[in-house]
């Protein structure tokens, strides 16, 4: 069973819609409304529908403040004061709706971010597609030695090739055992018709954690930021952060002072506990400081970030 | 200070939109964005954007099961099934924006629901508006015997006058009272230059439950149906009720085959206890039923519904 | 690396556990505090903490009521009454918190409830256990030809033994390509010296969806009964059902109260839309009904039900 | 009609309760269960339950990561760890139910935290208390200049006394309005038998904002801190900041851990714009740097913490 879900010809059809509105539109946003945006092999992110731009996240914070609407530098500077103090109202008024297609071990840590609606393909109801992500061998990497939960390093050629085979292997078997178990190949043609298949929310059990599922994911602009904020990390898996990559650019072209304001307000920002705050400031008056209440983990972190 | 929301003229500028979109687009709802929908005596309702339409929540519902877009009656069959199945995340995928205004002893009702967005104008920060919700004579009566948390039966006219009276002098007073503490009228006008106003943060506490305030109120289509549910019900305090209906219309602006659906499975419909079932099943049978274990309340309602 | 939430000794060590607390108290629920509830082959429900019980809904309740408690059979009328009309902040008020190991499909379905705390063990951090669900052959069985979401029928033996050897064949071979790419067996032993494993986060790509997984999920008392009346459903997949049947017990013992208000006002009640009624009236009074705006799963249902 | 919440009989007897749990208890909170702390002239705040301590935390978050307990230190570390990586899940694991009475313009502030439950004391069903919150002399301030939602400086003599009278003159004139709507007194005496009384949902719009209302409140861990962060804060109303303050110490007798690194690491730490790490940077090495692109808010808070 073919993915209906990049029907292409019914895609280019719907991205011809010219429908006429009173609605706040956002013309950048438009012009990739639909598009697939391909990540990983065979996974995508596409904007479905959104409502609101900027001038809404202003309008509503205004509306607190009891304020009409003023010009482009003070609605830029608002957005930054909202966003560095965290007042996150006025960020919920604007939502976007994304069409996304993922391996389900990435949809698992997704899906943590409770504060989304989400519709997923079902595995009960649907044959999935023979689809699985298989690592380019530039991706496989060992186990880190510093950071528990994560890949640093690199494998020597046989190491990858070794990997990637059993990778590659256990996808197709476990599809062809899948297949088997529902009497039925992807596309679907019964193996034999004189035997009942199981039922398909039993044989999807077989199914590895790289097979691909899909789901329609609407999340309001406060809490897409947040979800950002913690998988456009740089201790987040490799495999999530290219999706919140995409998402980062389609935030760009939707809000841009908003993605502005976050940029320097929160994903490059920093939080120094109060210990690192004495430590900071000893620095700054040339005196000696006893680091000792600051953490080994923020001490290197502040090392770094100010080369000292 | 003139409340900014109902600024006419811009209200007439900005329903004068016309922009191009690729979204889902609702006519209906279109031809009343903006447009204020007056509740009360000074209260209103405007629909201020939104999301998706009828067939958004098909979409969604057919992610789950992996099917492409159908005929109408089909549309409409699978809406009906999944609001009377209470599946209710393809609901979710559709959201609307509405500005309210709303005496504040409904907004303290109103912000229970706590699955909605909300930003309200502050009078720590602003003055509010010299408006209260004074209600019709028709509107005004006792105090219900037989429900706790209602009104029933009639006053005479002496009452009515007396309260309505009270009622009146009351928000008079408050709002004298609220300006001598501001030292300064509605209109922004200071009465004694030579004296400080104390906070407004402070000078708000004067005002009664009656006083009007404002909001921006965002939520998605299942928890608009489901406060609905609630507040369009008869047991709910009138000045609630009375803004439900005002957005029961916008609703089936919006997406009729969703209020259809709404209508028959939710509002209209009737759960029975498993008590109520055997007792119901005893009526249709012919046979005697002891009913000592169908409660009071709801063995009234049976009989009320159905006649018997 | 072994299960350490199976720890036999450890749990034995807390169940003697006896503090001194002034918390209200629920001594059935006590009696099996910490203890494991085998579910499906390897799976469990125990657990771990709990606040509130049956009076504590009361009270909260009569907060809003501003009235005193009252005698048991008073307390038993308004769980029902608060139940039978939906209000639900009372049930809030109530928390449970459970440990649970359970195949990661069933993990899936259940994560979709997102009202309740997530802790899950983390497979980047650490590595799962060799553990698969491989259901009996008794529940093994054909997809449904009237249901697409589920099983009904049976499969011979033969259709048995086969789909039963390849579910087998299917987790050992996955768990063998897991240690493989790891590096590792399941208790640490390091196959090759000489090699660096792949990251965990990316080795468990190649682990089943039957493979176990744990965690620890807290919910209130509300969203608890809402959970168990979609996954105690006749609807829902089997293998969560088993779960939903435990927590029914556990239900049971911390608030009886309420349990039985559940069973009867929710589990076993019927809601009928606005045609089921008129349709349900005609048949009372001996009338004909024209049934065609009864949908025909309302229909065959209501005709199930009252037996007519 | 007194209240009956601070029936002081009553909270002695169940301050005696002595039942006995396998739970984990922490000793210092049990010892202020059920007890009342003043706040304001007329409210309080009381801890009715809990669940969980700082232990608690810990398990949660080593359920993810699969290990077993450990020493204090390294608890203390670990939660440090998570509070200052805003891992939010594992201080979700832990409850708190306070019942507390505020007046209403400060529980109108308090129940935007929408991320917890409460029910209220309901004015539709029940006659409110004559309690009314009035400022002492040395907390009625003028409108701040510099801060357009709070106060600052000082009123003289004359000031304070003319709207200290202002207050307490409506308060009581709207409270004798109240009752004559009512035709009941706050004993419950009725004023005039012949005359029937304005139903209590509409006499109740006569009450003032600074009437007190009260609530069973019951939030997580996670949440509570995040409540703290936001009312604790100078920035908050003084009124609010009150109870803030006493449940900081509720806090500390709680979860003595998490409060430590919630007080380092959130309420007293520092979060720097990327334009304002450039600058704290460049005034490290001694360097000049071009301060424009640091918000004008920021570059005085950096200088006045860092005392540069």
């Amino acid at each position: 069973m073919k993915d209906k879900s990049t029907n292409h010809k019914e895609i280019e059809k719907i991205r011809k819609n010219n429908f006429s509105t009173k609605r706040v539109t956002v013309k950048r946003l438009e012009n990739i409304l639909y598009k697939s945006f391909k990540v990983l092999d065979h996974g995508f992110v596409r904007v479905i529908d959104y409502m609101g731009d900027d001038s809404s996240v202003v309008q509503a914070a205004r509306v607190s403040y009891g304020k009409g609407t003023k010009k482009l530098n003070q609605d830029k500077s608002l957005i930054n004061y909202l966003i560095s103090h965290r007042h996150s109202t006025p960020f919920e008024m604007n939502e976007i709706k994304f069409h996304i297609k993922l391996p389900i071990f990435v949809a698992r840590q997704w899906i943590r971010h409770r504060t989304a609606n989400v519709n997923e393909y079902s595995a009960r109801y649907s044959i999935l597609d023979k689809e699985f992500y298989l690592p380019k061998n530039q991706d496989l990497k060992p186990q880190s030695n510093v950071n528990n939960q994560g890949r640093s390093g690199e494998l020597n050629t046989n190491e990858v090739n070794y990997y990637s085979k059993i990778l590659k292997e256990n996808s197709k078997r476990s599809f062809e055992n899948y297949s088997q178990l529902l009497n039925e190949d992807e596309n679907g043609n019964i193996f034999d018709n004189n035997k009942k298949g199981l039922a398909r929310e039993l044989s999807r059990m077989t199914l590895p954690l790289n097979a691909y599922t899909q789901w329609y994911w609407k999340i309001d602009l406060h809490n897409l930021m947040h979800f950002l904020c913690l998988r456009f990390d740089a201790h987040a898996q490799y495999e999530i952060r290219v999706y919140a990559d995409v998402m980062m650019n389609i935030l760009k072209k939707w809000v841009p002072l908003s993605y502005e304001a976050f940029i320097s307000n929160r994903l490059d920002s920093l939080t120094i506990s109060s210990h690192g705050i004495q430590y900071l400031k000893s620095l700054i008056h040339g005196k000696k400081y006893n680091s000792k209440n600051v953490s080994k983990r923020e001490l290197e972190n502040i090392k770094k970030i100010f080369n000292c």
